[in-house]
């Protein structure tokens, strides 16, 4: 294992060519003391050695499966990023898990809640660091707009608003009229749900984050408009909070006009708050006494939760990439303390298992309710 | 009655003080061939003397109730205009129908669906014009999107998010502790339903007004979330329209930070439109295969109907009264063609009591599925 | 003339057709107080007949000329609106003043800097209201943001950007290649300027209202890029203010893009504000020590003299209309308090022949620098 | 030298706590092609060594002097990026340029014309590609614009305008009554100007690169409004362009209420564009016969030298390292075509050092113009 304050890990998944892959790699090169040095990117040998090849990784350090990778690094690697399709990250987490290795996945966690679970109850034996890569929860201002909440300054909670609209599947098929031939829309690799699995579970995370709220009931009416194929490309539903807040979402894969409009507005009796993925420096909040104020990351007093994953001056754009960077940064500190055996989950500041859980029945949730008619269910 | 191009109109309702008065008058003061001629202003004849007084009105035409005055200006005025709280508008607007004095009348129609019904059938016995004051539809851009998306530049229609968000209960209990003293609240004065009622009835007339879909059938949660009375101050609502399409409503007398958020977004298979009511000028409009675009009254190319009602150039801002005296200049054809004998009720731009009836049940429907647990109900 | 609070007034220009008749005539309109009694419309006596018959004035208080009007009004009009294109305000102000009629005059003041000293000395000698109309000074949120600067909340005023872009004149020459007729690029009419003396005017006595700045010193840049007439339609100034603090005013008709873009932005060491006239209703407003805000009209406390101008609540977007409204507002206050002999000009928001004159100057001061080669002039 | 694709290079300047050191090393990291080799951190030797070591390079290709990298490195590295400040660009470069070494140099490229000239002609000898890291014409929406403006979409381009307002220096002294420490104030580090040398130098360059301008004369106000240094912290050019074209530049350090707000407008006979560096994702275009037009980068067909350094899908935002990273990607390119014997600097998009020497007399020229009492001077 890494020595000092240096951590070294290995990737599941993410070959040359693979969007998140780059993307994983990139935001951990944000960091002079992350190393990537195993890695098992591909089910393809072949690939996964092309790609070592690029990124300067000794083939000894490059597998042919998930359980020989596991065998081989454990004690050698400080954790690995996991970053498969969904079907694939039960099948590839647990050989880690089982050897101790800490683990940061992609989500949604797991196919099926009993997966989840089972995953989980290792995960508390081990006790491991098992972080799931709820990616947007990494934005300064996402974590500005947590602490607002959490320390009342918006008064009690009593409506939450969130979406997160796209156009994809509509302009693809657009230019295309053959079809859509991406793995989100297919059954055996995204699971039971499109739209509500890829995008509407950002919404459940980014919400739950902030608000700290749990989910009550829910009724959700998932379609395929598109008709492109049989799993939802989009997801409206009404929420009941625990709190006796209420919650309207809706995400879409068929909204024209939106790139990728996550949006989450939370309300509460003294004040609100509006953060816009698509303008992730900013946060607007209004206090039922003030006007309108727009806190600029950089400029504006920050708590420290959102300080410490600032890197750059006011008006210098932060994107994509850093708030990816700024899991890989927090993921490192949780790391570096369970190496020092001072590790305790809920001090640090990432999406856990257990939310990892909550996002797998959130969907599985949505989709139930849906297919009975768009009743509403409990959440337990 | 009047001769010429100019028209004679009375008020019932609307006494110096009444915001809504003097929105009406300011508004028909937009022509000049608009004159107010005679008034019953208030249930205070000595008000009525007042308001009169101010308005250079004779004492002759200023009565002490609506039958009288219904009686001594039946052929002396073209039309009426009904500026009243909601539970008077069918006690008001009946001895003018029956006299067969057009109506101008406010939203919502009446307090119940039989009343709007009766007052239909008496509408259709005399024929005359009936008019319903759902302002909203008076903007131009409003008017270009209902072009857009009848004309079919949007492709089908497969989606409609609409909110009508502000805050003023909360800020107003914040600055008043002892209550809030508005008859919006009072369920004699306000009938069944507040915020459903008086806002988020603006929301259901605007999609209807731009979209032409039907409801098939609606999911409401309606909560008073301030306590404030025992009327909603929230509704969170789920639709099914006729065609198939999805929609989600929300109003709100209680999300801080939102002044008079009126916001209808339509999805269609080729394109989308966003109007918001706080920048009336300006319409978004994005087509799967072009960028972005904002029109700008005065400066693109609008339909007739909208460009009709577009009164300065580009970038000099209409708004709210502006899009009363479009009300009434729409009101103005309708009645100068029935004068003529030519009045057909589908050929003017106007909300129709037909409109206004839906408007009825559309409350009724949804105090209903919200009393039910949130259920869904057909609309009929 | 007039008893109790009514006033009555009389209009020179704004014939049936013209713009400016409108916009004055539906401004004084949302006042049940003004009175329009008398009018000279047009050169064309036959105009000016038709006009007043749509507007219901008598046919001897219509008039063949501005002189005779003054005879007979005098005494009858408490006061009387000039709405005359730029080249005939002084030849139509001159009767009114000499017989002590209040007037209320379009801008530019005159063509001449010697006409508006002339017309002030005698203004000066009968004592009546004469009020300029520069009408975005109407506007409430102008009206907060001179309250701030002029109690000092930005600190020392260090810096003013002003801008004010239209297109209108390329657009114009694209539609028809056969050149542009409009009176405003017309020598004979406009005068020696058409961009700067239309539109910069506008920057220069905004900024003057808000700020309270005088210009020292201005070296200008006046360019007919568009060539549609010899007058200027681009007009690019730096200023120097008697406090030390500089300037940039840009004014334009060859903007592509631009509608009617008005906007100041004045810098303090300790804050700043922006307005826009195209969003007039809301104020940006930074201070060094706290977020960005945004004022809006009818939500957040504003001073009294914005306050008392504010006609409709918050979200309910308040135009141009209003603006000119606001003037009369004011004007109506001035007229009253001259009647009741207690009318001392600083004590009322209003544009004073003063301001008339330092715009009129201002014209000939950015005429001469330009015409010098861009080179600095003293403004006095 | 490297072999194949991968490129090693070196770097002066950007010692561990430097940010434009991390800066450079985060953008170089987007490319698993790049690899950072050796370095001349820091005139300490020390921290030299502490930051080679953080970055895992050898202690042998870790210099205390340029002179010695440069002799050392020769036939070693790629290229060499240049972090350091202002002052000592000029020192640094030329040991590397005079043994044929590549160059990625930050601007402003030196202190003189004179020295800016000299490095040219041996540029030119040594045939090196040199480039200079004007980074804001990495955005991909920069490049865009310049495709715009280049292909004579815009038509003629009469009007450019540009801003960079910052307020650091106000905020500064406000928190720290007792000064500054920035080198940027200091006339040893920073040369002959702060404000106008730091960001000015940005808006020329940017306009540069867009629209292929070129500056004829000149009219600046340079001023140290806030008294922090006697360097300008506030700079006003008026410009005339080669076709005729007239331009206005504001930059500033003390304008309250802006963060990092570089904003360019160029405006032709046909269309008009508008980048903002704080929505850098997003590119306003209007034509003036189409409505206004907000391109999105992932969304909207781009030119292929914007579609070439766009790396994420429409919505997910590229930021300020992007920028940065874009450079790099480019340089590679030239960097690769100079290996293989076919760099010609023209065809590859990169700020030339001409570019660099046009950028350092902008300086002079401003500083110039603004000391003969803010006079027009020519620009050669």
């Amino acid at each position: 294992m890494s020595e000092e304050n240096t951590l070294k890990f290995g990737m599941v998944g993410g070959a040359e060519g693979s969007f998140m892959g780059r993307v994983h790699r990139i935001a951990a090169g944000f960091h002079d003391d992350l190393k990537l040095v195993s890695g098992c990117f591909s089910r393809s040998y072949e690939k996964t050695l092309e790609t070592g090849e690029k990124l300067d990784i000794p083939e000894d350090r490059l597998y042919n499966d998930f359980e020989e990778m596991a065998r081989q690094e454990a004690g050698e690697i400080d954790f690995v990023s996991i970053v498969l399709p969904n079907y694939a990250h039960y099948e590839a987490a647990n050989p880690f898990v089982d050897r101790g290795i800490n683990v940061f996945c992609e989500k949604p966690l797991t196919f099926t809640v009993d997966q989840a679970e089972d995953l989980m109850q290792r995960v508390r034996e081990t006790e491991i660091v098992f972080a799931v890569n709820y990616s947007y929860s990494g934005y300064p201002m996402v974590k500005q707009a947590r602490q607002l909440v959490r320390k009342g300054k918006l008064g009690d909670i009593i409506m939450v608003r969130a979406e997160y609209p796209q156009e994809w599947i509509l302009t693809s098929l657009q230019e295309d009229s053959e079809g859509i031939s991406s793995w989100r829309i297919d059954p055996e690799v995204a699971g039971i749900s499109n739209c509500t699995g890829d995008i509407g579970s950002h919404i459940e995370n980014t919400v739950s984050y902030i608000t700290g709220l749990e989910i009550e009931a829910l009724c959700a009416n998932l379609e395929s408009k598109s008709g492109a194929s049989e799993l939802d490309d989009n997801s409206e539903i009404m929420l009941k909070y625990d709190n006796g807040a209420s919650g309207m979402y809706w995400s879409s894969q068929v909204a024209v006009g939106h790139d990728n409009g996550l949006k989450v507005r939370v309300y509460g009796t003294e004040g609100s708050l509006v953060w816009r993925q698509e303008e992730p420096n900013y946060l607007e909040v209004t206090y039922t006494d003030r006007p309108k104020q727009r806190l600029s990351r950089g400029r504006d007093p920050l708590f420290p939760a959102a300080d410490a994953v600032s890197r750059l001056p006011a008006g210098h754009p932060e994107g994509y990439f850093e708030s990816f960077a700024n899991m890989y940064h927090n993921l490192k500190q949780a790391v570096l303390a369970h190496r020092d055996g001072n590790y305790e989950e809920d001090e640090f500041d990432l999406p856990t298992i257990e939310e990892g859980i909550t996002g797998v029945k959130f969907i599985h949730k949505c989709v139930e309710s849906s297919k009975q008619g768009v009743k509403w269910v409990d959440f337990e």
